[in-house]
C-alpha cells in the first residue's frame, strides 16, 4: 500500500483524485494540502466524500509531504509543482504533475505561453509526458511525470493513428474542441457562472490557447515531423466532457477503421467505436475512457475523427492514476474501473 | 455467485442496475430482457457499457428467466411484474420488483390509483416493502420484495424519526418534492424533452400523484397511526436527484439533531449532516446515499427536514441491490460503494 | 420623453432595465453608471445590446445624475441607494430603488438583517413599497419607491387574496420557493458556478433569509395582522425564474378559484390560470407576468398556491419600470409588452 | 393590416411566429392550423401566449386559408407545403415556407435527400430562396418564398464575404456546427429528452445531413462556382442557438475585418464584431441577429469565422417575418426589434 499526497485538492481534479483513490487497493491518500482550506475537513468542503474520506486539509509543506508520501500529485495551477519537485525527487518521492509545468520540452516556449520564468528548468529533460498510449514504457521508470492537458489528450489520441501511419497532411490539421465548464476549474470567475455559461456556446482563445504548443509538440512526436494545426476551443454548457472533432486531409488510401482498431486494440482506456458511430461525452462521464470514431464523409479526402473523454478523468485525474499504476507496477486499471454515469 | 435477471433493462433503472452489478463480487447478470430491443447488444444501446457488458437483450420469457436466474429484477412500468411473479416464485426464484405492483397492501387502493385490475392480488400479503431502514429483518427472508418509489423513499426516511418518536402532528404533514427529469423514465414524451423541461420548474399532479397512497401507507407504518399529508412534486431541470423538503408541526420538545443521529447511526446509506446543513442533490449523484438535515427555523414549532437522494439509485436501482444483498446474506454495501460524482 | 439614470447597470437587473427601456416610447436612458466599468461601452460588456445601446458607463456622480435624469433606478446591492437618495430627491429627481434599502419600515429590523446602519433612516417613512397590486395609488405620487424583492413579490401575490379574505390561518404559512441562479447576481462566487449549481438543487438560508422580514411585513399588510411564516428558498439549476409553492390551512369555506380571479381581474401582470393548472416558470421567462394557480388537494383543508415569475423582471427590473410608468402617468404596460420566450 | 395564416403552429417555429407577430403593427394572425390540436386554444398549449393570442387551432383547410389570409407561413415538416402551395398561389395568397420543400433547385437532389417525390416540382423554379442578405431584390416580388434552414443560414452568412471576394479555396471548406436541441423540433423523440441530451455533446449525421445539399447550393451561388464542404453538426446541450465555426484556406491576402464590415454594413440583422471577438449564442437568444467574427490564428493561412444565431429566429421564424416585411413593403425590422435575452 503506497502513500499518496495531493497538493491543491480543493479543485475539481483534486476531488476526483480523492474519489477514485478511495477505492484503490494499493494506494492510500495520506496527505491533502490546501493553503486556503488548511484545518478544514475535506468532507466538509466536498460532502460527497462524507463517510469516505476523513482527512483534514493541511498547509503545504514539502517536508511533511516527503516524510509521509511515496508519490505526490500536483492538482494545482501551473507554477507550483516546479517549486517543489526537486526537493521531493531528492528524497525519493515520485512526482505526478497534473499541471503544465513539465509538459513542454522547450523552456522558452513554455515561458512564453505561461508568462513566468521556469523555476526548475533543469528537471524538464527528465520529465516523462504521461500519455500511456505513447509513453507507457518510459512511465514505468519515470520519477517525474507530466500529465497531459485535457484538450491535448483527446486531440493526440484522435490524430495519433493517422500521423503514425503517415496518411494525412500533417501541415494543416484542424481541431475543433468543445469542453465542459469544469475545464475552467473551481475558481470564482464571472465567465464560469451558470448564468453566463448555461444555455449558450462560444469559442474562445481563437488566437492562441495555452494547450496549443503542447498539442503541436505531442502531435509532432507521433508524426515524427513538425505539424501545423488550427485549434479552436469552445466553452460548452455542460459540467464535464470534451468532444474533439478533428479534420485532416488524406494523402494516401487506407482502411481507416482497421487502422484505428489495430492501433488501440491493446489499450484498455481507448475505445474505437464501430464505423459510422458518433460518441457522446455522456458515455464517458465519470470514466477513464477516451471513445473514438473515424469518418470519411461522402468518401471524400477529408477524414473526420470524433474523440470524447471526461476532461476531469482521462483528461486529468484518471490519467494521472493510470500513470501511477504503471509506475508502481499495479494493474493499470486499478481504481479506474468506473463505468460512465448514464443518464 | 448468484445469477441475476433484469426485465425491462432499456430504461434508466435498468442501465443503472447493469452499471452497479458489473462490479458486484457475488452476483452476475445472466439474462437481460426487452421486447423492443430483443437481439440487440446491450452496449449498442448504452455505449457507456462497452467493454463492461457483453449481453444481448432477449425477449421476455419467464421459463428462461426461471432456468437461468436466482433472482429477477423488474425494472418495468407497473403491471408487468404482477403477471410473472407467481411462476418465478413457484420455481424458487426471488423477485425484486422496482415497479409499483406490490407496494400497496390494499388492493382496492392500488387498483384505483393505477387504473388496472391486480393480476395476482393473492401475492400481495407475502410481498415485503423493500425499505431496509424499516424492514431489514423481513427482507432477510423475503421472496418477493416490493422496492419503494423514489419520492416515497426520501419522504419516509425524512419523516421516520419524528413519527417514530411521536413528536409531530402526523395529521398535517407537507412534502414539497423536487425531482430530476429521469424520474419520468426513458420514454419519448414531449414533457420530458430538453426544450420543455430545461431552464424551468413547475409543479405537477398537485391533485394527487400515484406515490401519495404509498407515502401515506409508509408513513402510517412509522407512525403507528394514519397520517395526513399534502404532497406536491415538482419537475426540476436536472437529470438525476430528488430533494424532499418536509414540513411538520412539533408537538413536543426534543433534540432534533440527536434524534436523527441516533435513528440512523447504524445505517450506512443514510447520512445525517451536522446541524445547519443544506444537502445538495449533487452530493449523492451516482451514489446510494440519502443525505438528511433537520432544521427548526427561528426556533418556532415548524420543523423542516431536507432529504436528498439519487432517484435512480437510493430511489430505485441501488435500493433494489441493497435488498438483494440483504436477502442473499451479502455485505449490504456490495456493489454500492459508489461515491457521488461531483462536480 | 423622460430621462432615466441607472446606477449599477453591470448586473443582471441592470442589463434587463436597459433591454426593456430600449423599446419604451416615453423614457430614454441618459446615464449608466458603474465604478468598475467606467469608460467602457455598455454594449462591449453586454453584446446583446450592440446596435441597441450606445451609452458608455460613467463613474457614479450624484450631481451628474441629478442634472441629467428625471428618475434614477438603483440596480445596486443594498447600502448604496441610501447614500444618494436625499441629494436626488432634493433636486426633484425620482428614485426607484431595486435594492433593499427602503423596503423595511422598521429601521432596527432592517439593520439587524442587513448588518449595516441605515444612512438615511429619516427617508424611510416617505418610501412607498413598489408593489402595484397593493400600492398603485400611493405609487402615483411617490418620489421614493422601494421595489419589492424577487421572493417577496411571488409570495405576496400568491397569498394576498387569501389573507385579504381572511380565509386562512395566517399564523402558520409555508413558502417553499425555488429560484434560478440569476437571483444571486452577476458576481463571481463559487456557489454560482455552473459546475456547482447545474444538475443539482439544494435549500439554503433555512434558518433565516433576508427576504423573510420583508415577506412578513408585506403579508401582514395584506392580512391586517401579524403573520407567521416558514420560508425555505432553494437554488434551482436554471438561469431565471422563481416558483413559489405556498401552503396554508383554510379556516373558512370559499370558492378559491373565484376569489383569485376576482382579486386580479384588473391586473394586467397577474394571470390566474384555470383550476387544476400548474404554471411553469418558462411561461414567464422574459416577461413581466406573475402566473398563479390555486389548488385544494383531495378537498382537504390545505390550500396550495403555485406562483411563477421571472425573478429579474416581475421580481425586479420589470416591476421597477411598471412603477415608473405609474408614477409618470404612462400606460402601465409601456416597455413591458414582452411575451415569454418559449422554448 | 395584412392577414396571416400559420400552418403547423404547434411546433417551436410556430410559437415563435405567434410571439413575434403579436407585436407587428401591419400584420395580424387570422388562422392557425393544426391537425392534432384542432379546437384547442392556442394559449392552452402555449401558456406564454395567455392574454396575447386568443386564437383557436383549426384543422388544415386550404380554402379557409385562402379566404382569410394574405400570406401563409408553413411551419411544418417537409412535404406539406408542396401539397398546398399551388392552390394558395392561384388565389393570390403569398406562401412563405419555413420547411425544405422549395429550397433545392434540383428536383432529383431534393428527392434523394428527403426521400419523397416532389408533389409540385413545377413550382420550384418560381420559388425565391429567402435569404435577404443575398436575395432581397427578388424577395420583393416573390409569391413563393423558401426560407433557408437554420444551419445553412449561419454557414452562408459566415462564408459569403470570402466566397464573393474569391479569397479562399472553395473546394475544401469545413463547417463545424453546434445546435441547440430545439433544432430537432417539438416532437417526442428519445434523443431529444433532457436526460439524453443535457450535460453532453455529440456529433451526428457525419456521413451526410439534409442541410448539406442546401449549403452547397447556397455557397455555390455566392462563389459563382461549385464548392466542396465538410459539414459536421453537433447536438449541444442548450435550448436555442447555433454556433457555426467555419474554416477555410486563404488563397489571397486581404483585410478580413474590413471585408466583413463592408459586406454587411447595410444589413441590420448581421453584426460583425470587432477583431478578436468570440460571439456567444446567448447574445442572440430571442433576437433575429446573426453575429459574426473573423479570425486568422497565428497569422497563418487558415481563416476561422465564428457565426452565431438563434436557430428558431434568424434560422427560422424571424427570417420568415423578415421576408414577409420585404415582400409587403413594410419596414424590414417590423416585429423583429427584439433584443437578445441575457442572461
Amino acid at each position: 500500500m503506497i502513500r499518496v499526497g495531493i497538493v491543491g485538492a480543493t479543485g475539481y481534479t483534486g476531488v476526483e483524485l480523492l474519489r477514485m483513490l478511495s477505492t484503490h487497493p494499493n494506494a492510500k491518500v495520506s496527505v491533502v494540502t490546501s493553503r486556503a482550506e488548511a484545518g478544514r475537513q475535506v468532507s466538509d468542503l466536498f460532502p460527497s466524500l462524507r463517510g469516505v474520506c476523513d482527512l483534514v486539509f493541511s498547509d503545504v509543506n514539502p517536508d511533511e509531504l516527503a516524510a509521509n508520501c511515496d508519490v505526490v500529485f500536483y492538482a494545482t495551477p501551473h507554477a507550483t509543482a516546479m517549486h517543489h519537485a526537486e526537493a521531493l525527487l531528492a528524497r525519493g518521492v515520485k512526482v505526478i504533475d497534473l499541471s503544465a509545468d513539465f509538459r513542454i520540452r522547450d523552456q522558452a516556449t513554455w515561458e512564453k505561453w505561461y508568462g513566468v520564468e521556469h523555476a526548475s528548468a533543469h528537471l524538464i529533460p527528465q520529465a516523462v509526458y504521461g500519455l500511456p498510449e505513447r509513453n507507457r514504457a518510459k512511465i514505468t521508470s519515470a520519477d517525474l511525470i507530466a500529465c497531459p492537458g485535457c484538450y491535448p489528450t483527446s486531440v493526440q489520441l484522435g490524430f495519433a493513428p493517422l500521423l503514425e501511419a503517415g496518411v494525412i497532411n500533417a501541415a494543416s490539421l484542424i481541431a475543433d474542441c468543445k469542453s465542459g465548464v469544469s475545464g475552467a476549474g473551481r475558481k470564482a470567475a464571472v465567465g464560469s457562472l451558470l448564468c453566463e455559461s448555461a444555455d449558450s456556446i462560444h469559442a474562445y482563445a481563437v488566437s492562441g490557447h495555452r494547450h496549443l504548443p503542447e498539442i503541436k509538440q505531442g502531435l509532432g512526436d507521433f508524426a515524427g515531423t513538425e505539424v501545423g494545426i488550427t485549434f479552436v476551443p469552445h466553452l460548452t454548457p455542460m459540467i464535464r466532457g470534451i468532444q474533439a472533432t478533428l479534420y485532416a486531409t488524406l494523402t494516401a488510401e487506407c482502411d481507416l477503421q482497421a487502422l484505428f482498431e489495430a492501433r488501440y486494440k491493446d489499450e484498455i482506456f481507448v475505445d474505437v467505436m464501430p464505423a459510422g458511430s458518433s460518441p457522446a461525452t455522456r458515455t464517458v462521464r465519470g470514466s477513464n475512457v477516451c471513445r473514438l470514431a473515424v469518418h470519411r464523409p461522402q468518401g471524400g479526402d477529408t477524414v473526420v475523427i470524433l474523440a470524447v473523454e471526461d476532461n476531469l478523468i482521462k483528461g486529468a485525474a484518471g490519467q494521472a492514476i493510470q500513470c501511477m499504476n504503471i509506475r508502481f507496477g499495479f494493474n493499470e486499471a486499478e481504481g479506474l474501473s468506473l463505468v460512465g454515469l448514464m443518464p
